[in-house]
């Protein structure tokens, strides 16, 4: 039986959705900047206010030592089975901020467009969930499966306290499968859903010359730079064809057969497509691969950003007594993060000059995910975006990292159905991020025909599945 | 006749000179920052005041398109010998100010040092002069020369509005020869005069890739990062033997004979010497020359900045859209900096790859300067450091750049006397810079001494003498 009256009044409530989602976008939930630490308490404590709101019981804040995580739930019957949606509710920074048309965290419809910092990267995309949820409990008072909320501040610094989270309270977390929605459609009329995502390591270089800064017409010349011999360090970690030159770096990195290479050409974006989304005349990388394996099926590594020196307003003749960089590697299957770590030192160890001194710090990292496209839950979201945005997805691999999706596979054994409601020009990470609105409201439709067809796919209960026992130890 | 009561009113002054030259070091004269160009103009006007106390006549503060420049004479009678005294009130960012013990513009006397931005680059040197005319004029009533001072807000910016100044009161401004005090001795026993300065040419390198940042999971591997392409052409402006590798940047350097080597060989720092002042434990650079010849016979290109990407606290996965290199050349006799720029700009487009766009900015310059050792003024300096400082002084070439050396060659036809009072750990344009109290109290009696040796040792008055008319236009 089709949910038409949860259809129905979610196309009514739609202004006030957008309304509250506005709300939920105003706070300034930047993660990684710790000023903002009281704005993610807060934006956590009106998301659990949400979850309430629509019906779910359950409803806790979880401290961590880093920013909380929002649980709440709610359990059909015993042998039910049990969706886990996840999403995020922090931000990048906004800067450069000179570069936004409108104030990141002062929302703005433009058009069809919904425009601020996390509209699209992960608020709106969440909300489409929880908003799918109460427009099934008002007008249902039930559910066609259990399902269990988990909201996380941290998925921007590549959640570094969700796992051991996840770990101690896994019995209370079992599900059947995940279901977030923080991944690209190719176009607002085809959906996408994402059955690999590379894993990441991100590392800082730093390299060390004189004590301070030196005069650099009293010693240029004479003692070396230390960004200078950064910058002869970075310029070495890609050869003439476009590849990683550090040793060893493509050992573990799968080959894969015609057939996955045939079945990517077929579903994938084309290299126009992909210098298209990214306003540039013509691509770069690796030679014999294209753009799209180059982004999925490649690894690749980029440096994020250098300081070194005088970057101020004016000029300064220093020669700088220390520079930085920092750089994300993207991996995939069978890289290990440790590995390519280690790798990283050894190398670095190499080719450091002798007149300077070189660090390595290994940050936070994630494995490579690849997951199965014939899962139920995968075939409950094709069906529910063929009734949300009348289209089948596409099977796509993504570029991008989402930590968790590994963490979900190895810790609760469950894949993640990554139904994502974002568009190719929806600048996300960028200034002037938006959110398409009709893909809020499509994506609502989604999520509620995702439940019901869940309901009907998931077959019954997740093994193991006990009474709810949380550790709410302050240990995550 | 010695000039005994002008060195006793100096020596017996000394605590308020102390205190004068703090109130002076107090003004935030920072030249490349349109924020302070206030406390520029306040602190001219307080250089001026005290060029009036000490009993200049014709003082005042000239309008510039940039930072004023202040004027004060006292003449002596039409046929005496003129010197011109100069000095520059403006002063470097104190940036990174978390590695500054003391506020960088709230002088402290620690030991023997004085410590604040500008105590010794240019604020305490110049103001050695000014005490020294003092201490003639309210003993004496009377100067042994004719002098003129000149005092400039711009130096550190390569001085852009002086050279049209000074060509355009060339007449008012005659004199016999310039006298300034703004390069280093080797010890506070070991004073030295600077025969030769580097000259300058400062660049910025941008690299433009994607119109905005992008995310660095989706397109890192297919779309080129501007910050990676400009490392990668940072990285070939040397070789493995540290020469700049831009070809045809050696065509113009003078070849030294063995006469010259050896008298700096005899005269100049050992390379230890370098090391410890600093603080490194080994060289780098051009193979066959000792870091003292590396630092002034021989040119040099220093990499003073990078701005790109994330620069702040925190991760941001992103190919940023653009990246900026702050570069500055070092020249020697007989390079052009004209000539080098378009060298440079050649050598970019050549190694710019097609997936950005690179443009190069040309930004200040300055030929090198090579003075005669054996000029009577030069003369006169040596008399005045043995009385002021017991030594006799070395001749020693200088890496840095004074730009305006040249321009008083050039303009005025008349040499610049380097009578430096700075040491060699002093920290000039880094944090934490200082001014040995020692030297600033032998400074003052070695340009008492300096005045009195110029009366004798200059000859008559300069040729071309009219009486003062000044181009008032505002068009420097």
């Amino acid at each position: 039986m089709a949910p038409l009256r949860a259809l129905a009044y979610a196309r009514q409530h739609r202004p006030r959705f957008l309304e509250e989602l506005k709300a939920f976008i105003r706070f300034p939930t930047i993660s990684s900047q710790p000023a903002h630490a009281r704005d993610l308490k807060r934006c956590a404590a009106w998301l659990a206010g949400q979850l309430r709101r629509v019906g779910l019981e359950n409803v806790k804040v979880i401290p961590t030592r880093g920013h909380p995580i929002v649980y709440g739930a709610w359990q059909r019957n015993s042998d039910s089975p049990t969706v886990l949606v996840y999403g995020h509710y922090d931000v990048l920074p906004a800067d450069p901020l000179e570069e936004w048309k409108t104030q990141p965290f002062e929302p703005v419809v433009i058009g069809d467009n919904l425009h601020g910092r996390g509209a699209c990267d992960d608020k709106g995309q969440l909300f489409a969930h929880i908003k799918a949820l109460e427009s099934y409990l008002m007008t249902e008072r039930t559910l066609p499966v259990s399902v269990k909320c988990l909201f996380e501040g941290e998925e921007e610094l590549d959640s570094p306290h969700f796992a051991p989270f996840v770990q101690k309270n896994r019995r209370a977390l079992s599900a059947n499968a995940v279901v977030m929605s923080d991944t690209r459609m190719l176009a607002p009329d085809r959906p996408a859903i994402s059955y690999a995502e590379r894993g990441t390591l991100r590392v800082e270089l730093e390299v060390h010359g004189p004590r301070q800064d030196l005069h650099s017409g009293n010693f240029g010349g004479a003692i070396h730079n230390p960004l200078q011999a950064l910058c002869e360090m970075l310029a070495s970690f890609h050869d003439a064809n476009g590849r990683v030159a550090i040793p060893g770096f493509y050992n573990s990195v799968r080959t894969w057969g015609e057939e996955e290479r045939e079945f990517m050409a077929h579903t994938g974006p084309r290299d126009g497509d992909i210098l298209r989304d990214a306003q540039v005349s013509r691509g770069w990388g690796e030679r014999g691969y294209s753009l799209y394996e180059r982004t999925t099926l490649r690894p690749a590594l980029t440096l994020n950003g250098i300081v070194g020196g005088h970057q101020g307003s004016g000029v300064k003749a220093v020669i700088p007594s220390r520079a930085l960089a920092k750089l994300s590697f993207r991996l995939v299957p069978d890289q290990d993060p440790q590995e390519i770590g280690q790798l990283f030192r050894t190398h670095i160890k190499r080719i450091s000059p002798p007149a300077v001194k070189s660090t390595v710090r290994l940050l936070s990292s994630a494995k490579p995910a690849l997951l199965n496209r014939d899962h139920p839950s995968m075939r409950a979201a094709a069906f529910a975006y063929r009734k949300g945005f009348g289209s089948s997805p596409v099977f796509l691999r993504s570029g991008g990292t989402i930590p968790v999706v590994d963490t979900f596979q190895q810790i609760l054994g469950i894949p993640t159905v990554l139904m994502g409601f974002a568009l190719p020009d929806d600048r996300i990470h960028a200034p002037n991020e938006k959110f398409h609105l009709p893909n809020f409201y499509n994506g609502i439709a989604t999520c509620i025909w995702f439940l019901k067809a869940a309901g009907g796919k998931l077959g019954s209960a997740p093994a193991g599945r006990r009474e709810e026992e949380w550790s709410v130890a302050h240990g995550y």
